[in-house]
């Protein structure tokens, strides 16, 4: 079978369970050949707090510090990867928790300290498609946290919509891949309080009407920015959807 | 090519950053097909003291309730298993951190609560040997912590020792299998200060009289026992040693 789905999910399901439990069936029950990828940043700075290390973010990254670094590792490695991966199995989906350190399946490097240190953060550099395509041909669905590591003995703290789509883009050189995030709203939106005003599909030059028309709101432009970059680099499709509505059609579809 | 060998290590080298990179590097060096299996007891005390949560151990067997199943989960699952994982990738050895919910590997069933309530410990039932040596046919060394599920969707605190001895004995239902258990000592010695004291061998019969003259230490008893069931089962030798001597010969060996 050809084709693979990317399917991101962020805090908002993952830090509620029945919302969680819902997802992770709909997820068993998604055909096709898929790849989930999960945040888990809010039960990061609550057990941040907990352990009374400060919380940092700058232009919503993550600072990560030697001790947030073990902190998110415990989180999205640990806690919220194997709260999955165990759901899923009971939903009969035979999954396996991955990070990037997990068969290098993820390398990346440490962010240049220069303009802002923001320490243990990754960007990505290598996803290795034949690792996770083995997995999938042995009927075995991996479930992905942005942890990743520089293939030195160092992990890293990399971002989770980052994880998706360079998984993405390393499946599309090979198969047509699509890839799609969930989020808390049913797509793009041109009211975000609208429901009805869900804009069903954009391509490059409708997004840039749309931009220039302030019909956009600021929050989605780097999201929709890049899924264009996702595209351009050979994704087929990039669908922006709410969590909840991941079996049905509901959604924005963007294409070049 | 035949044959596995099932290596566990404990908190002695898991706590000691040193310690830790001298055995990775040995691990990796280490001939032959594996698989390892680690504990990580003490850095999940520490974790739990932090967040203000008693430990609380009966019988060396940590009581596991919902708070202390988070965090064990996040220490041996997340941080524990993926600093393993990083390092041996640095090593040249291709690991994939699991735990018993990856693959539904390992299944376990909640311990009765009578006569002691244990909370969310988990006995075991089954290994996925298939599973197991899919990775390893595929050059992927499998690295196990002792976090197990139900398949129901319920992670469980399970046994280190006896996630070592369950994968030993499937693995050895259809091919030679050995066991190895690494500690702080260099063996079994007759008297525990006293290195030169080691006894090289032990079968059924020397372990009685040994038992009977109150030459071995009451700690090492139920580790004996427990090696001589797993050799009943099927395993082809027990290997007790220091994990500073992977690669060297000095060790205790049982056999039936």
């Amino acid at each position: 079978m050809k084709g693979y789905n990317i399917i991101k999910i962020g805090g908002n399901v993952v830090d509620d369970p029945k919302a969680l439990d819902k997802f992770v069936l709909d997820f068993a029950n998604l055909p096709g050949q898929k790849i989930l990828v999960h945040g888990g940043g809010k039960e990061a700075t609550r057990l941040s707090s907990a352990l009374g290390i400060s919380t940092k973010m700058i232009d919503g990254r993550r600072v990560t510090d030697a001790s947030t670094l073990e902190v998110v590792t415990m989180v999205y490695a640990g806690l919220v990867n194997k709260r999955i991966v165990s759901k899923l199995q009971e939903a009969g989906c035979k999954a396996i928790g991955l990070c990037g350190a997990d068969g290098n399946v993820i390398t990346a490097h440490k962010r240049a300290s220069q303009p802002i240190d923001y320490g243990y953060v990754g960007d990505i550099d290598t996803v290795d498609t034949g690792f996770l395509k083995m997995l999938i041909g042995n009927g075995i669905t991996p479930v992905v946290c942005a942890i990743t590591s520089d293939g030195h003995g160092q992990l890293l703290n990399s971002n989770a919509d980052g994880v998706a789509s360079s998984i993405a883009v390393a499946m599309s050189q090979e198969d047509p891949t699509d890839l799609t995030y969930c989020f808390e709203k049913i797509g793009v939106l041109t009211d975000i309080n609208d429901p009805d005003s869900l804009i069903r599909s954009i391509d490059s030059i409708s997004y840039k009407e749309l931009k220039n028309n302030g019909v956009i709101n600021s929050g989605m432009i780097p999201k929709i920015e890049n899924a264009l970059k996702a595209l351009e680099k050979g994704v087929v499709s990039v669908i922006i959807k709410s969590s909840e509505n991941l079996l049905q059609e509901i959604s924005t579809t963007i294409k070049l």
